[in-house]
């Protein structure tokens, strides 16, 4: 490709508006342009990396087994009412109606689509198992759209769906494609880790998610430092201590505390260990439960795990917590002086806070804690579960080595789905015996789109990106100097370009009329891995300039021996 | 690829409510299937033609200096205001709001995102010329689906969009697409024209249509017997008539014709030949006449060309009959009874009705109609146009031979548009002079996924579709005959599918256990080019049997022989 034929619009400023690293770079490189909020025109830079990341994705999925189809983008909501997921899925499902007032919806995932597909189609367990996927516009109506392509409106994703007659070969298939993911993601040079995760909404039992590890991903990592355990810190498990809970040694006593609304007033104010401390978390409580708030007991430092909590049966589904005014008329303190004695609510403690004694936590009365209170002795248990956020240095629970966390960005998510959508679509066939038997899915995406971005997030340094060589949108770029005024340096670039193009590497020749330090800077903007420099000097020594952009490494290679080195740079 | 990995589909009956033949051919093959009125789930087979189509068509685009991109489905309405094309559309532009309540659209083509695109990325002359494209859903939400994919609301579409500094620029990037079109067409082995089109309401100057040949198509194209002339008859001229009008030979008499309210009663009652009658047809008039309807005339056996009438500047667009009730509100007569004498109605004669002499038309009096009227005698002949369709037997417009009609399925278009949407959307550049210049437009489709059902009106027999080698989903397939009784079939039937796969060849293996007879008509109806058909009977003679798609032949090649067979048959 010669830039004179092409639309290289790169930036030489970065955007305002632009938050990430990766969105900053995608514009400035010339890769998206917005078109409105959440959507982006991707220009042809931009372009030739997405379909790079589609092929790969398509490739090692058609060697999982799975076959592609294409589905509409538009979908009926009547399939949408029949799973009862349009409520689920709230304001993110933009929905319309067509000119015969018709209700349709735009396609955020396609659970409804291909069950309703599989359903007329697949009769015998004969024709299964069966891997149906696309890679197709999505378009999800967020409320904020953010940072460019990772969290955009429409965006592209591969999305697959397997078909099993039991949990056996579902689990088959699901490692089939968790293999597929490893494939794809390795190929594709990013550091990448498939981490156990909550189902969420989606439903079903089993799931992982794959996330590029970078710092400025919107969600935290749990890792073993001697294991490959990996989990969403949504998932990760606090593990219950080991040991059993210390003596009391101090009798339980009523303290002013005026001063101290928060745990870290309070330990600042009485010299109090942190970790002799808990915090009491007023939520509402679900219809299992014999009151309208449940106590969630924490300790002073560490974090409620929402997802956890909410994955309870007492506690209400989304997660809620108790206003003040909804407190006060309960207990008749603020939310700054809650604890575990002498309430009145039903609670529960985690796992962390059971093995805790001679503690200190708010009276029930304003402006009062007790100190030196022991289970048992000053307030019973009761129900003790896993609560909290995991925090660096846990054990992991693997029961090898302690969790480290990083930072990730979620590229790919597989499901076990099981058969909530194969039961609520009747979605069945004719088992061995002749009988009737509900399928068990599982379902799996890649935002295609957002690997892009994710990769510029690992990839990058302060001149621009750097790509890996599978995801570049030219493998070499050809910068001849001052071309326009040299007959020897046109030649030998014209000459470099036809025989790397007839070897079918991609190429981008910057023929344009532009002074040196603009091309290059161009190029190292746009991250294109192999760089041959052109130039009346040291051709008149027998070379050209070979240049790395991830190594910055700069050689003078002979002019005769730029098409093997080339090939040595690339294999 | 196995069958038993694979969705076939395929199904024996035809659908009820299927009327074209590819629309039939697609759901039996097991190519699409419907998931609400104009929305088709490409399945796998479909999707396999599809990309062959897609990526022929990208090749091709490519070659020719274009560039892709890709916009997104989702715009913002306010840029269709800006252009003022909204309305233009009407309901097939499918409008919504999101959670904003925000005014979008679904794209149904991309004038207006790319010319905004381009305006804002393209600042110097020395950027252009620039043609970018991009192969992606559109959206039209006809009024009425129908024929599949033929004619679906959510499509496949290449669109691209050149930008020139000025027309002759434009012409060259017009030709250079002209040209791919013909390449990717002659490619795909389809028998199509480039015709002569109307620039409809898109707008600007000179404009193509690309038409696969089929007697389903819903155009009507003429063609010369001695030129490559070819147009839709909604363009193609039909010219004036060679030679003086004849001299009067009869009186203009008034006649009572009480029975015959059409010409065809006419000329059957009063023994009069056709080509001495003619039709007066009252229409509405734009603002440009001091009348509200205007009287077109054509001769009694020709019909009115809507786009011929529609263009003229004295007929208001879009083209609206007069209702009986406006007509005898006008003239006091009824609709069966017009004629040019003594009519109070400006009217506009047809060419070869200038040329009639001694003919017959309505006397604008019920049940009456004048004989012998001559032009000039009579009544003054006044605007003389180009009114009607063309006939076969026409002369050609283009001087060499005379007019042939066939039928055909538009499946391209190509527009110079000029400045229309520039100008509104001011998209210039800085020209050499350092001056403002608008740029010159041209627009080009194809419809990615028409082609594939126009492939198959023009390819298949009673059995099933016949593909064309660059576009069959598969290029082979294997059928071994009671594979799962003979370990010899099985043995020679997976060497050869492993040999041929590591080929590069696209096989499809059916090792399904079904009778022969359903796999040999599966294979049939789906289209697949070449079958090898591995038996014990034929294994025992050293043989397998070589059956081809479109010549029905059937022969046996040596085993030893059967890979160079296959390779000859695909070259």
């Amino acid at each position: 490709m010669r830039t004179s034929n092409y639309l290289l619009s790169t930036l030489k400023e970065t955007p305002n508006d632009a938050e990430v690293v990766s969105h900053q770079l995608m514009l400035r490189a010339g890769m998206i342009r917005k078109l409105a909020s959440g959507l982006y025109t991707w220009l042809p830079t931009g372009l030739r990396v997405l379909r790079k990341v589609e092929n790969i994705v398509r490739q090692e999925i058609d060697n999982a087994g799975a076959v592609e189809t294409l589905m509409p983008v538009v979908q009926p909501f009547e399939l949408w009412e029949e799973t009862g997921r349009s409520e689920k899925m709230g304001p993110e499902l933009l929905r319309f109606t067509d000119r015969h007032t018709r209700p349709f919806v735009l396609s955020p995932t396609a659970e409804e689509v291909i069950t309703s597909l599989v359903r007329n189609e697949v009769s015998s367990y004969k024709q299964l198992p069966l891997n149906l996927y696309q890679i197709q516009t999505k378009f999800r109506d967020e409320r904020r759209p953010r940072f460019g392509v990772m969290r955009a409106r429409e965006f592209c994703m591969m999305d697959a769906y397997s078909f099993d007659i039991d949990k056996e070969s579902l689990e088959k298939s699901y490692q089939a494609m968790h293999d597929a993911y490893c494939k794809a993601f390795d190929r594709m040079g990013l550091e990448y880790r498939p981490v156990l995760a909550d189902s969420g909404a989606i439903g079903g039992s089993g799931s992982q998610e794959f996330h590029v590890l970078a710092e400025s991903g919107e969600d935290l990592i749990a890792f073993s430092t001697e294991s490959d355990y990996a989990a969403n810190i949504e998932k990760a498990e606090a593990a219950a201590p080991v040991g059993e809970r210390a003596q009391p040694t101090q009798e339980m006593t009523l303290v002013d505390t005026p001063n101290a609304k928060t745990i870290a007033e309070l330990v600042e104010q009485h010299d109090l260990p942190i970790e002799k401390t808990v915090k009491t978390l007023f939520v509402k409580a679900s219809d299992e439960v014999d009151a309208d708030i449940i106590a969630l007991i924490i300790r002073g430092d560490h974090e409620l795990n929402e997802v956890k909590a909410e994955n309870l049966p007492q506690v209400a589904a989304p997660l809620e917590m108790a206003t003040e005014e909804d407190i006060r008329a309960l207990i008749g303190a603020g939310p700054g002086s809650l604890g575990p004695v002498n309430l009145t609510l039903p609670f529960i403690v985690d796992r962390t806070v059971a093995v805790m004694s001679d503690f200190g936590a708010g009276a029930n009365i304003d402006d009062k804690h007790y100190f030196g209170i022991n289970w048992g002795r000053d307030v019973e248990l009761g129900q003790v579960e896993d609560l909290r956020n995991v925090v660096e240095g846990d054990p992991s629970p693997c029961g090898k080595g302690t969790l480290m966390l990083k930072r990730g960005i979620e590229v790919g998510h597989i499901f076990q789905l099981g058969n909530v959508y194969s039961q609520a679509m009747n979605c069945g066939v004719l088992g061995p015996d002749g009988k009737n038997v509900i399928l068990e899915m599982g379902c799996y995406g890649i935002g295609v789109s957002r690997v892009v971005a994710s990769a510029i997030e690992q990839n990058h340094d302060e001149h621009g990106i750097i790509w890996p060589d599978a995801l570049a949108p030219f493998q070499v770029a050809i910068v001849p100097m001052n071309m326009h005024k040299s007959e020897e340096v046109k030649q030998a670039a014209e000459t470099l370009y036809a025989e790397l193009t007839a070897m079918g590497i991609e190429v981008l020749f910057d023929d344009r009329k532009e002074r040196p330090g603009v091309m290059f800077s161009d190029i190292e903007l746009i991250g294109i891995p192999h760089t041959i420099v052109i130039g009346d000097r040291s051709m008149k020594e027998g070379n050209f300039e070979y240049k790395n952009r991830r190594t910055g490494e700069k050689t003078p290679v002979a002019m005769a021996e730029i098409i093997n080195h080339l090939k040595q740079q690339l294999a």
